[in-house]
């Protein structure tokens, strides 16, 4: 069972001051080592998922009052034996318990080391281990969700069928390589390419996927954008409810690029307004300027800004024009309501790419927030289990997607059993690396390095 | 036994990511409140001290994969009904569940409830429960052994045994109170002062343990003092080992007061630099001048540099003439034993006060260390279990011991039965705030605020 046989400790919770803090021991001399420190009761002949209240000692004295809890593997989440020792929250008193147990003989955990030992013991797949350090780094519903739905299986377990398939298939057409010159098929082609077309379908979705599971992480990139005191920085504002951009009447007072952060539906946008360019009367033209140039290159959607007060209708289309030509989805925002030309605002409402709003006196914001929603499309992904949101398993996709590409090409143009069985070899190693049944020691390293300690 | 029926709940680990969180809830609707929100079991039938795996649900939806410690009152931290839910270390899994038991009817605990409700159930006294405050906050070897020592009873068991036998003298007076005018004593007054003079000892010995518990906590302040250009610096960073101060050759390079904190034979030094004053050529004399003279008062040793490189004799003996003035115990460091002038440096290792060192070389540091622990005889303290550390309780042990003095007054003045039993009476309440065995809602909430939220 245990392949690991060095016992290894670290703290588990939060670092800094709470009221407890918890050190988690797993290995094979959890129970012994812990045993040895703790005099109020014979911890070996408890049972599993007990509590015990007791002394912890330090060279023979108390050093605090702790609660353990025992796991015996493979009743624990490493699969090993582990203990967990609950004491008061003082950093000194959670120094002096890890220096005391690494004293009777256990070594400090690496960084993931606890979740490595578990994906080892086969407690849960790769893309499953990966998820944990996902769940515990995600700050929004959404990304929480996805990270779940991983952590539960997700789109892993997927893989691992249509990847069992493919065996299949690969053995078959091994096996006609052993008959060598004969021209047999064991391997039915046509099955095998409606096989690998489902494959491919199932990657195709989830690299499409990685889009919305990266903005899920890092927050919508949603731009503000719009002519000098069009409003930006107040409609910015109006969405963060509070002031974190400085508002003023004189043009130009944005200098910097400001974001922030706001979960709309339990989906994360990150709000970015910029600085205004004077440059120029054409605002998105003049886009093409620095740092908002490459803002808006990054956008995922675009608010447009315009001044229902102060634009004609000629520069309205003016600015629709260069809108249009660009290629990010965009909302018109036409803002300053409370004031607009009549003749204007007449015309604008027809379309149905405009909000009319009052950034100033938060008037129809709540339709603003929703038509965002609804420009991205992004709520059919929101509650779906197949959201790639790690960099890793994407590019390991794509590599799939090559890989399987070959294959039907090969397929297609009748190659031989050899060149096809290789083909279908890359593409199982490609799936292989993100379930994690195929594996090397540098990508795990790799992996479980980027854990917190005592995950 | 639950004298507070509405449930608490809490973040009981630092705030922050760690691999795990543990949430703690406490109160008479812990069980059924977790309970429902748990659907893989029913932890009502489980036993006490157990350990659950499975689902915690929000709006019936998974909201994380958690294990819950289940601790039935009385066998609890608070003596109530307690279940410490451990989720994944994410503060936004914590901030969900935290949220879903308040919708199911928990609500937020205040600062220190917890320990609040185990000192109003019994658990321990209200000396014990502040030293938990304590022993979270504990940062060196000292602090912590005087905060177990105290939480395992320490000087309040002794106060309380004392205030017992003064309460059994207390009553047998009012007994005489009852015999008005017939001059009966009950109460042996020999007995009653001897008792009173050993309440006396014990009181003024914890008194003067908190100047002592006092620095424990902060730091034992170690003014470094000297001419300009005597080493100053060079020193501190000696004993700090790393670059904290600038040090350069131009006298006057340091013009802030700068500290740091060792630790020696488990007790903190804080060692505070001082700016050299350049206005003067007599150090100790010019140390009158602001923040340093300062700080010369709060010091309770002081490291004196004499240069044995540039000071002459007739110098050294006008600077050691104003250091015997002065009331602060001191040490006369030496420094440039490289370089020294021999006649200086004979004649001052004569004096057994004084330290020959090198700071830049680092030599005999080790030898200055070792004066500094045994010149304010603290290592008796170390080991003490009567060490007082909290201002509150050093605040009432003077008001037991302004009263104590008054009952030992009137006993020498022969003061009429209800005089005396007035004055044993305010002794007995000023003991009994340390203790807690008299306590009020303001002072329990004074106490308790000053706690971390989830102890």
């Amino acid at each position: 069972m245990n392949k690991h046989q060095d016992t290894i400790v670290a703290l588990a919770t939060a670092p800094g001051i709470g009221a407890i803090g918890i050190i988690r021991i797993s290995g094979t001399n959890a129970f012994p080592i812990v045993n040895g420190l703790f005099p109020n009761k014979d911890l070996n002949i408890q049972k599993t998922h007990t509590i015990h209240y007791g002394h912890f000692l330090k060279n023979n004295q108390i050093l605090d009052e702790v609660v353990v809890s025992l796991f015996k593997g493979p009743q624990s989440y490493t699969k090993e034996d582990v203990i967990e020792i609950s004491c008061h929250g003082s950093p000194y008193i959670i120094q002096k318990v890890i220096e005391t147990l690494i004293d009777s003989g256990a070594r400090l955990a690496k960084p993931g080391e606890f979740t490595q030992r578990a994906f080892l013991n086969g407690r849960f797949d790769l893309a499953q281990a990966e998820a944990v350090a996902d769940l515990i780094a995600s700050e929004n519903e959404t990304a929480h969700q996805a990270a779940i739905n991983q952590m539960r299986g997700g789109f892993s377990a997927e893989i691992k069928k249509l990847r069992e398939e493919l065996i299949h298939f690969a053995s078959m057409i091994e096996l006609e390589l052993d008959f060598g010159e004969e021209d047999v098929e064991f391997a039915n082609r046509k099955e095998l390419k409606s096989l690998i077309k489902e494959i491919q379908e199932v990657i195709q979705g989830l690299i499409e996927s990685f889009r919305l599971g990266n903005v899920i992480k890092k927050g919508i990139p949603t731009v503000i954008a719009g002519k000098p005191n069009s409003g930006k920085s107040t409609l910015l504002n109006a969405l963060l409810n509070e002031e974190k951009a400085i508002v003023s009447d004189v043009p130009g007072t944005t200098r910097d690029l400001i974001e922030d952060e706001i979960i709309l539906d339990g989906i994360p946008f990150r709000f970015i307004d910029t600085a205004g360019i004077r440059a120029t009367e054409d605002q998105v033209e003049a886009i093409g300027v620095a740092r908002t140039h490459i803002k808006m290159q990054e956008a995922s959607v675009l608010l447009y800004l315009i001044d229902l007060k102060n634009d004609s209708l000629s520069t309205y289309k003016e600015q629709l024009y260069s809108l249009e030509k660009q290629k990010v989805p965009f909302i018109i925002v036409a803002n300053k309501l409370d004031e607009a030309d009549e003749f204007l605002k007449t015309h604008i409402q027809a379309d149905d790419r405009a909000v009319l709003i009052s950034a100033a006196s938060k008037t129809n914001l709540e339709i603003l927030k929703s038509k965002l929603i609804r420009v991205l499309d992004i709520t059919e992904f929101k509650n779906s289990n197949t959201i790639v949101t790690n960099v890793r398993h994407y590019e390991g996709l794509i590599q799939a997607k090559d890989a399987i590409q070959e294959v039907l090409k090969g397929i297609a143009n009748n190659i031989t059993h050899d060149f096809l069985a290789a083909d279908i070899r890359q593409s199982l190693h490609a799936l292989g690396e993100i379930t994690g049944e195929i594996t090397n020691d540098d990508l795990l390293k790799n992996i479980f390095s980027k854990f917190c300690i005592g995950k």
